[in-house]
């Protein structure tokens, strides 16, 4: 406490990401981040910005990128928002559509950062428990007071809701923004961007982090209606005008020009989590069905913080949540083939 | 309006940055750019970060741009912010240290984002009259109740106050924080950061975008007693995790280990700052004695959107702010020798 703080700043409790150890090299499988490098042609257009352009201040409404995210999924410029990673752009959701008097739904377990927004724009919160295998009861998201956020796949779960049961959600909250977080959406599930035309209040939010290889670069954008988006803008526009800078923006309309090598990858991934689910599975895992980079487990005879401190010790990161409910479980997020195959080495070793 | 926006975001009036025009190409005096390109050692530093390490999160501590920072200034690692810009630090200290219920001041020509973090925290507002000359009285702003920002050199008016002038301001308001932006005190000013180690109220906000060419990359930080630093991470763990990329923080940190490019690129934007100021006055301006890398101008025969616009004709952009007692002044960035004297023909042909 310092008596220089505002109350909102004593009152919070901030969002910890994953760890970056510095200490030694781990297999990192920790932040759901991809084990492949991003599309060559990010790499050439990194290399194409001009570094005497440095001096001056990046377009601040990032049309480049926006026309690029426009026809990447058959939208208008104007029902397109970036910003620097999804979760500039949730917090910037929060702040543009969520109120002091009005309380939002989220699940009880998905991604934590939901509760340090509403912390942060004072938000009241109902939080809807996930049944008992981790599924989504949506009809406790009909009729919210506030707005809804639904994490889709669900992090750290992994599940996946089909994008039609959304439809129902979004019918009981006509007055209401819901938010679908697409963070995972490219390892396998089907993206609401659908529904946008047909669902002033939707949100869909995505981010070139996971399935494009570009968590270095802070690359997010968002899609709905474009008074939604203008809402965003009118936040954005008073927070910081340039919130992604030149060579981001360079990288991220490279990136979806690229379309053969983001469907290769992800593939990939897909493919590796498949084999790492069957492994754990032969390994007595219980292992969720997972359309994310991630898969969530756990074992009936193993404490989760115990494994997850013997596999530190054999040099694999993994994720742990000292949480309610998900205390016997980890996160573990899709490497390349033979970081799996490591992981899973080190498993036998634990458990076998 | 939208039924889908919050109170807040139907509230504000964001800001307006300076236009980044597409059309034509122009003599760009209009956003307080550098002309000179970032140093040689900022260029060779993101050429030798790794394209395949853009897969991986930055650090969210930017440890290698607080230490960078740090020694440069002669403080403690815990002592330094870094952010997306100073915009984004600006923003973050409003949440962090003001509250809704007591009044901040800041003058009230001066630079007119602090009026919308204002709005965005919903901080009350005295706004403290400049004096004719536009000299700030300093001691309108002692025994604020809820805190100070002070731009130094203000802009738009580019006047420098003599930091030893501030620590009555610093004392006059002990338990309130004072935050003074240095974002223009390279070109000639003394910084208020030797004042740290006298005032725990003192928050310092410098960028990267002026001095160091480097506005495309949004590098801002700030600096101050720990408690301060550590309030502003309070909040921007509660928003973002990763606000600057892994470019910028290669690049912020190179940019200060080439102290020599540094004073001399600055040595030269104020050589020329010095030989525009007197040819305007030969053609008949008032122009404000300039410490920072613009000149405010006004002519006593000459309307000053008038003059935009036949500047703007010949292919010249400065800025003009339509707002009281400012709506005859023109805002003028100091671009390279050859720059200048084309404005100044531009200027002859128009006034001449």
């Amino acid at each position: 406490m310092s008596k220089f703080w505002s109350e909102l700043t004593a009152s919070l409790t901030p969002y910890v990401p994953g760890e970056q150890p510095k200490d030694q090299k781990y297999i990192k499988l920790n932040t759901n981040e991809n084990p492949y490098p991003p599309s060559p042609s990010v790499v050439e257009a990194l290399k194409g910005v001009s570094h005497a352009d440095l001096r001056l201040y990046p377009d601040p409404t990032c049309e480049s990128l926006i026309h690029a995210i426009a026809d990447r999924y058959d939208l208008q410029a104007d029902q397109i928002f970036v910003g620097n990673g999804s979760d500039e752009i949730l917090a910037f959701a929060f702040a543009a559509f969520f109120s002091p008097n009005r309380a939002i739904r989220f699940a009880d377990i998905t991604y934590s950062f939901y509760q340090v927004y509403a912390q942060l724009y004072q938000v009241p919160v109902e939080r809807v428990p996930l049944d008992e295998a981790f599924n989504t009861p949506l009809e406790r998201f009909y009729y919210s007071e506030g707005g809804v956020v639904i994490a889709n796949p669900n992090a750290p779960t992994s599940k996946y809701i089909p994008v039609d049961e959304l439809r129902a959600v979004l019918e009981h909250n006509p007055d209401q923004v819901v938010i679908i977080d697409e963070a995972y959406i490219d390892f396998g599930g089907e993206s609401a961007v659908k529904l946008i035309s047909s669902y002033p209040n939707l949100l869909v939010v995505q981010t070139m982090s996971k399935s494009r290889s570009l968590a270095g670069l802070r690359i997010g954008y968002a899609m709905g209606n474009q008074e939604l988006i203008e809402g965003l803008n009118r936040i954005k526009n008073s927070f910081n005008s340039y919130t992604l800078d030149r060579l981001a923006l360079a990288g991220g309309v490279a990136s979806l020009q690229d379309e053969a090598y983001f469907e290769t990858t992800n593939a990939r991934v897909i493919q590796t989590r498949e084999w790492t689910t069957a492994q754990l599975r032969t390994l007595g895992f219980d292992v969720m069905d997972s359309k994310a980079n991630f898969v969530f487990i756990t074992h009936p005879n193993q404490d989760a913080s115990q494994l997850f401190q013997a596999l530190r010790h054999r040099g694999v990161l993994v994720r742990f949540f000292n949480q309610p409910r998900i205390d016997q479980f980890l996160r573990v997020s899709i490497g390349t083939d033979e970081e799996m195959q490591a992981f899973i080495q080190a498993l036998k070793e634990i458990v076998g």
